[in-house]
């Protein structure tokens, strides 16, 4: 048992979880950092390895400076890790469990934007696979996007996988999840909200119908069966991302991408 | 052995290779389809389960009326494909052997341009990721890019799981090494091409500095290290990405996507 040697030079032992996905929800550096220095998060557990130790001491002084509450680290190997969480996650040596972070509505985020001069919501119609969602949230907080709006029932949760290919964007950017997406979009349009639906066969391209827009919600689907007819009706506008190519698609989170710069760059 | 039940109702026998990575370079129903219409492969081995092969049909006529010599399909199970390719493959029922392509240079893809009044190429410096350069290559190919340079020593081999997530793309998108990237640049900059490094400290947008431009280079580094300096001094401009928000960082792969859209579109 090679492990257990190396364990035995460890203060502490992590206790093997019964159900690991229910004992650590966020791994990776980018995501564990980012929630160390959230306010809005509570940290219940928090494992490290002795080498990531190393590069976290500048987070830990941080966070200290800045009053956050955080729990003395306990620490591991790698092996411990690869153990709790499957040998394929690639975990950094960094491992937490918290808080789930508060739920909003579509609402409460039309509110929160209220003073803002710009808004740009995207809206995901059963995109569920977790590395899209999460590349889609990095780059949503890159562009400044004001938040991201889900179906209730078709949303991945906020948390492993999806938050460590977020490299911490699950922090900046707010979720919001709502039963019914059709009547989100008339809450958006009330509230003078262009609402624009990517679609491969929209009769304007993106970069036109963004024009001087100050307040939109995007609204994509998956790749394949794209966006459902009663969300694309509920639109004001069906755009397509302008492609020259002779293979005219790619991946729904480089057309989210793209789509962020058309909007946020106009 | 349950496998082995399944496998008598088949005529023939996936026979077990050595080392499986010979023996099956693409995999996946895109890249496999898109690559059994391109007249520049040959097909050594064509490997299909039942299920695959029903929706392939219109495929192999297509192939057949445009004169396309193929082999019989070799019918095998899901298992055996699991086995040969490793169970987290995602094959999709449909493996090949083939060729690979040939093999160009910058200067052969500079020839092929001359005609064509704009000419988009990207390079990447120390991009290796397999999913990461495939994402790129289906984008480029999406946004009528004309080729993609990158470096002998560290450009990843343009099959297996980078054919996948291309879907197809890596039969459009030419692809060209050269042992010194900072000399391809300069040959890029003789034939008339301005060369854009794209660099998050750069001094102008990607918007600005891609506008009205016709033949361009667009250089792209990996996430973390970005350019390596002899490479950026090499281009004629440094161009970031405007982004507005606070976590200024996106995926490499979304990176591309975006100064693809920024530089077709302008």
């Amino acid at each position: 048992m090679k492990n257990d040697k190396n364990f035995k030079n460890y203060p502490k032992k992590l206790k093997q979880p019964k159900t690991a996905k229910h004992k650590i929800n966020l791994f990776g550096q980018h995501a564990v950092r980012t929630a160390y220095l959230n306010p809005k998060r509570t940290f219940k557990k928090f494992y490290i390895t002795e080498k990531a130790l190393e590069g976290f001491h500048d987070v830990m002084k941080e966070a200290y400076e800045a009053g956050l509450e955080r729990p003395n680290p306990e620490m591991v190997t790698r092996p411990d890790l690869d153990r709790s969480l499957g040998a394929d996650t690639v975990h950094q040596g960094i491992a937490a469990l918290t808080n789930d972070l508060p739920e909003i509505s579509a609402m409460d985020l039309i509110i929160r934007e209220r003073k803002n001069d710009k808004s740009v919501f995207v809206m995901l119609d059963h995109v569920t696979d977790p590395h899209n969602v999460g590349a889609i949230m990095r780059s949503g907080a890159a562009f400044g996007l004001a938040g991201l709006i889900m179906q209730t029932r078709f949303a991945p949760d906020i948390d492993g996988a999806l938050a460590k290919v977020a490299c911490g964007a699950v922090e900046y950017l707010p979720v919001a999840t709502e039963i019914n997406l059709s009547r989100a979009i008339e809450t958006f349009r009330e509230h003078g909200y262009t609402c624009i639906a990517l679609d491969e066969r929209g009769e304007e391209t993106i970069g036109e119908a963004a024009k001087g827009l100050k307040k939109c919600l995007l609204v994509m689907g998956a790749e394949g069966p794209g966006l459902r007819p009663s969300v694309k009706e509920s639109c004001n506008k069906v755009a397509r991302l302008e492609m020259l190519g002779e293979l005219p698609s790619i991946n729904v989170s480089n057309a989210a991408a793209v789509s962020f710069y058309a909007v946020t760059s106009s």
